[in-house]
């Protein structure tokens, strides 16, 4: 076991910085080796944060294949723009070296089978860094369901339900921190950004371990919000009022798994709503969850609960978050980030596979593509692609360290850094 | 006009003596010329219900073509069970008669192209009682909608979230009052009740009046939860327990519509949940309304807002649910049923067009079987019929008295009655 990681960072913008900075910089088994940019103030940006803590200088680059021919690198964290992630993650795993990328989609499935394929021969482990999968509440499903306590599951529903114009989309749309979404709004129509919604779903359902996405159909509403949101924002002159959006504002997509079940996911991103929400659910035949309402519900409870979270903390809280919250939440987004970063780390130094590996983020990856195709088909159902090619009948469940996501494990030699 | 309108009224179960009982005998402008049932005691209760409200003894008869042979009937209620209910319909419209049927679907297309052929033929105005059409939260959202306060509509959602097993399906199991819904249950895959989620949608979008649905795609979950409430409320000994169920316990739709609109709707009737709710949801590119939180929200608003329900009613509460609140509600369900009798009665009464009509009753029943058919193939979209045949592009918006659900009216000559 490794007690020292050490670490090539990809990619230091906005969501690159923060991470880098809240949470990779603070862990005391890391060790920050080289870091890596296009652009060199963000460079500059990330050495002065590493002087502030204390930390020694890193290596600095422009070009990421410098990254890449550094022997001593165990693993490294790609956090660039949504184009080229997985083939950086590629590039990572034929040198060696353990990949993290940042939460998004592929553009083309064939990005997902070749990042299967990189896996499969060179047994590099690699994962996409899917913070929902740690959250309080997901973990706590999912935990509930492994006791049984929701019968057979049956459909899980999750959205992305959070306006980017008000809070993101448009602001600093003239300098370098200029929202990654946005040309891809301009261009596509599709759900781009499931993961948070399905990954803790597609956990919770042993997807590609025992179970796998069969169908997945999209359908998308016209779109208007956009250009009325840049209008009221920017003003009616500026020319992202005047600019045709192929992206429609609520993308509905319906998944159905070789289990039977569906998985009911909503790309809600661009009209106006007032407050952020995953719209994690979860339905079985003796209970469900729900974030929307925040009850989890058993059969014979009495009717008309509402708000029971605090309450189901106490009973079912996941031993993981239980240990985290008592050492003192580190970062924002509840632990979550930290958590999966742990994940991943924990991986390296254990030198064992990923709890969201090779399959999982290339069929999440996936997503985007599929349902962008059945839009443009009117809502056809398309063929989810069975990256394992049938080794999810029969693949085990990933029983590495407590962040593993198939069974709750208490682990209590590997203690939360 | 009518002062007193004729009412021959079919069919007293649990649901047709309701009405009867707490809506159409305390209407003033209602005489109950005869009643129909083939089951002799509802009959009698009926008959002891009139007696006690002191009013005159109607006709009885167990043979529901008597009811459309006596001259003076204005219009038929018909409250039977689903079967049929199209083909009673029908007949009351040959006879010359208002015809009222209560929410339900067709089992085949073909029932709806009859119905909409026979009106266009007869001229005789038919109406699906959809009392959800006349719920507070779904008029109010509908009145901010032509107030243009959310702007363009991009999508709706609604469900019918209501656990039957719980609550009904198992009750007096062995009686007459057999719930009417579990044989379909036993033999059909569908969105069997998608009534009170589309109905207050269709009207809010349009449909039939400027708008259409195009396709509809639907996918139902595994089965399992009705098998296992049968056996923890009926015992594992219950036939109701050995039983393989067709429905699957959630079934989530799709529709688009030729404006570009979406609309998800969902049923969810057999699997556990604390709350009945319709998430009824609005959204469009200035604004949106949830029911699951109790929110309307406008662009510019503050994020974070909880439950502003009742500073909303006192906005924008449709000027019919402010009238009725103001002299007293008169049943349960906060009014909806009276309202939708109401809404029926004042077409009979003026001898105009319904609320809901032909056109909208037909293509609101057309869904489960379209339902069944997307389901049967693995979610491929079907077509929705066209049941104006073209005449959605010009067809007036109804504007007839203050229970148009098209415009909001404020008709001072029509008081509630």
């Amino acid at each position: 076991m490794k007690e020292k990681i050490k670490i090539g960072y990809i990619g230091l913008g906005r969501r690159g910085t923060y991470l880098f900075k809240e949470c990779l910089c603070e862990m005391k088994d890391v060790e920050i080796t080289a870091i890596c940019d296009t652009h060199v103030p963000h460079l500059e940006n990330a050495k002065q944060i590493l002087k502030e803590k204390g930390l020694p200088a890193p290596i600095a680059t422009t070009d990421y294949h410098d990254i890449f021919a550094i022997p001593e690198i165990d693993a490294v964290f790609i956090m660039t723009g949504w184009e080229g992630r997985a083939a950086l993650a590629i590039e990572s795993m034929k040198a060696g070296k353990y990949a993290a990328i940042e939460v998004g989609c592929a553009f083309d499935l064939s990005e997902c089978y070749e990042l299967v394929d990189t896996y499969e021969k060179t047994g590099v482990p690699v994962m996409m860094l899917e913070n929902a999968c740690y959250g309080r509440r997901e973990m706590m499903a999912t935990k509930v369901a492994r006791l049984g306590l929701f019968g057979d599951i049956v459909h899980c529903a999750g959205g992305y339900h959070h306006t980017l114009p008000e809070c993101e989309l448009f602001k600093g749309i003239d300098d370098e921190y200029r929202h990654y979404r946005l040309e891809s709004y301009i261009k596509r129509n599709c759900d781009q950004y499931p993961t948070h919604d399905l990954g803790p779903i597609a956990k919770l359902m042993k997807i590609n371990r025992g179970n796998k996405m069969l169908t997945l159909s999209s359908f998308a509403s016209r779109g208007g919000a956009l250009k009325h949101a840049a209008e009221r924002i920017l003003g009616k002159d500026s020319p992202y009022a005047n600019m045709d959006y192929k992206q429609g504002d609520i993308v509905t997509t319906v998944i159905t798994c070789a289990g039977g079940e569906t998985i009911h996911l909503c790309l809600d991103t661009t009209a106006p709503r007032p407050y952020y929400s995953r719209n994690f659910t979860v339905r079985g035949t003796k209970g469900m969850y729900t974030e929307e309402r925040k009850v989890m519900y058993f059969e014979g409870m009495e009717e008309e609960i509402e708000n029971n979270e605090e309450e189901m903390y106490e009973k079912y809280d996941h031993p993981l978050h239980k240990e985290y919250t008592s050492i003192g939440v580190k970062e924002g987004h509840g632990g979550k980030d930290w958590l999966v970063i742990r994940a991943f780390l924990e991986a390296v130094k254990h030198g064992t596979n990923t709890p969201i590996d090779a399959y999982d983020t290339a069929a999440w990856m996936a997503i985007a593509p599929l349902s962008e195709a059945s839009i443009a088909r009117g809502g056809m159902p398309v063929d989810v692609p069975d990256f394992t090619k049938g080794k999810w009948m029969r693949r085990e469940n990933v029983v590495q360290s407590k962040y593993c996501l198939d069974e709750v494990v208490i682990d209590e030699s590997t203690p939360i850094y």
